[in-house]
């Protein structure tokens, strides 16, 4: 090669899911063992056979094949609004809302309308990586806000305040979390969203698994009915895991129109526009599936369930630390051996391929991420008595 | 608003297409003057017929819905190296190939993975305006090579040569280019990948408009038949044009190995992958859609030639600059007025809706683009005969 690469990109740590999945690639596994495949948040099931039909009938539709406007479609826009509007009690109308082509774009531009190089952004240990790896390439400085596995995941308050300069221009969290399947309180997000408003920076709010909370009939917080939630909060969605369609690439950034302006410029540089026919995907959901959404919740509910009851005392030593929504944190029994060996040791030896914590962020040794959303009931609880063996 | 918002993107002109789309929104046009938009470059042909069946079964399978590969689809990879390396008569394997969710995106991540902030870009004029501004954003320094309409918008090798410094990090050549239609020949795109390979930068071609020369029997250059081409050459394609698949967002980077292993880290980062409908339906177009594509290749040029007769000699002192693929450039002949003061009165008086030159870089105040591609034949004629009748 003769010409230089981006030295900082050069930094950046490789796909995290591509390089696990890579220990298994080329195995067969037994039929008595299968691979349990717990490394990337993919719902188990398919997207709704209504919805399926429905996108049979528009892809028949020349318009489908056609750029939309660079926000997404103004029907879709309206209707994600009035949901939004509707679920939090707040006031949110098309002008905030603008489609991405997915959630990891929607954070991806979002950080770019904030930021500068050499700027801070506070984010919460274990991170989703895919924002540390984001932030590290725009020479963004992440500032790690410590894990507290005591408090299920929650950050400390005064652990964020603490941090807080005279750069930093954001605070990002996910909730319900990945990794740790941590949901915040409505109460320390509103206290989060103040200490924005205080020093003037954006609470970044991803809440890609928020159909997956335990009760959806309360808002997860009251922020957005404030008159000034624009002021301070920047509220991003990805329909990949609601309606199960993580190949059609469809998200959101729900924010004050004045940094949509800034966000159109980058989503007509990068990808113009969300694919239509996941938007269409999209609004067909918001429209019609309701029910549907409500009865995957559940089913992750009983999943869930069946997980913490496995752990109700540490499994072999493995021990649960926080689970909820999509995914379960395990700390695991080897203080001497590091998450990533272990992972390596179930993926080879036991046939289990989940994350370890290494993935997410330092001082993670100890942990190991599980997408229990990939596992149906019965696989569940064969991967806790895969756990039951390990031997190391 | 009581965050802060990037300085640096503020600066970033906003979306020319959405700009111009605007000035027309709302308006409804007579049956006699129907409105001709040749501001965006959409084809004005649906998807072929077989195309949207396949893809009507396609979303009927679950696997439709799910995450691709972060480098997009084996096969797609594997049978986009395969056409290339037939076309260009070259060595192309799948693992020089990513798959992006359109060319814009494998614009954005080539940048990144090339120049970091306070580099240099050398963007011959007119430019495709979302380059420029990507480029602006990422505090890369466009440096303008000067156009040459003398040489129908073939920038002049001397003028590249000169400009380069020391944080040269690339050449953009777009070829067919957008906005002049401009085809460069293969000896002067070689001529440029020798002074990228001497000067240790990379030449970015970008082709997405390849399918539509006017002769495709021959390759336009013949650089993938050299051993050293992953040396100095990036190459950038789009499935939008070639099989009218705009809205589902495909396209690709053609790279040595080194490069892509830094652009799969953006590529996760951002679109996690392209969606995986738009992937199989570019899959489905290379196997199946040679003659289909030549045909529309074929109507292109007939639209071209319909465009170059009526201005085989000036219309109403508009003069043709250069034609090619999918665009025309106009000079129109206001001397004291700005492209984009003659655009608006095209638009508000004679319902035609192209682009100023404006739009598309410094010194282009004489200039409009017609994405010509857009009309059909007795459009086209229409659109000269209302040149014909301004008077401004
Ligand atoms: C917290 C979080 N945000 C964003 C994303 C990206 O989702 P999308 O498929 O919408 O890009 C994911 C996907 O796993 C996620 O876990
Ligand atoms: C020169 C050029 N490159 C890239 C693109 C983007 O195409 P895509 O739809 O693949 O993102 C366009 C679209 O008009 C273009 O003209």
């Amino acid at each position: 090669m003769s010409f230089r690469i981006n030295s900082v990109l050069r930094q950046v740590a490789a796909p995290p899911i591509a390089d696990a999945q890579a220990w298994v690639a080329g195995r067969s596994f037994p039929a008595d063992c299968p691979l349990l495949d717990v490394s990337q948040a993919v719902p188990s099931y398919a997207p709704a056979l209504a919805l399926q039909t429905f996108l049979a009938e528009q892809v028949l539709q020349p318009t489908t094949a056609l750029y939309t406007e660079i926000a997404g479609l103004p029907a879709l826009r309206r209707e994600l609004a009035a949901e939004l509007a509707r679920d939090y009690a707040g006031t949110i109308t098309h002008e905030n809302i603008a489609i991405t082509a997915g959630c990891n774009e929607a954070f991806a531009v979002t950080m770019m309308a904030l930021a500068e190089p050499g700027d801070e952004v506070l984010l919460p240990l274990p991170y989703y990586f895919n924002q540390q790896m984001w932030l590290q390439t725009l020479g963004i400085k992440p500032v790690y806000i410590p894990f507290n596995a005591d408090n299920h995941g929650t950050p400390d308050i005064k652990a964020i305040a603490d941090r807080i300069t005279g750069r930093t221009r954001a605070l990002v969290l996910v909730t319900p979390n990945n990794p740790t399947g941590a949901i915040y309180s409505a109460e320390f997000i509103e206290q989060c969203f103040e200490l924005a408003k205080d020093h003037g920076f954006a609470l970044v709010l991803d809440e890609t698994y928020k159909d997956f909370r335990d009760d959806t009939g309360t808002p997860p917080h009251r922020l957005f009915a404030r008159a000034d939630w624009p002021e301070a909060l920047i509220h991003l969605y990805s329909f990949s895991k609601a309606y199960a369609l993580t190949g059609y690439r469809v998200g959101s950034v729900t924010a004050g129109t004045s940094l949509q302006a800034e966000i159109a410029k980058l989503l007509d540089c990068i990808t113009i526009c969300a694919p239509r026919i996941g938007q269409l995907a999209a609004l067909f959901g918001l429209r019609h599936l309701d029910a549907w959404r409500n009865e995957k919740r559940h089913i992750m509910q009983a999943r869930n369930t069946v997980l913490k009851n496995i752990f109700a005392t540490p499994a072999n030593g493995f021990r649960l630390v926080s689970s909820g929504a999509y995914f379960a944190y395990l700390e695991h029994p080897f203080s001497s051996l590091s998450a990533y060996d272990v992972a390596r040791h179930l993926a080879d030896e036991h046939n289990l391929l989940c994350l370890p914590g290494t993935m997410f962020g330092p001082g993670q040794e100890r942990f190991l991420r599980v997408a229990f959303a990939n596992l149906e009931v019965e696989q569940i609880v064969e991967f806790g008595r895969r756990l039951g063996d390990v031997s190391l």
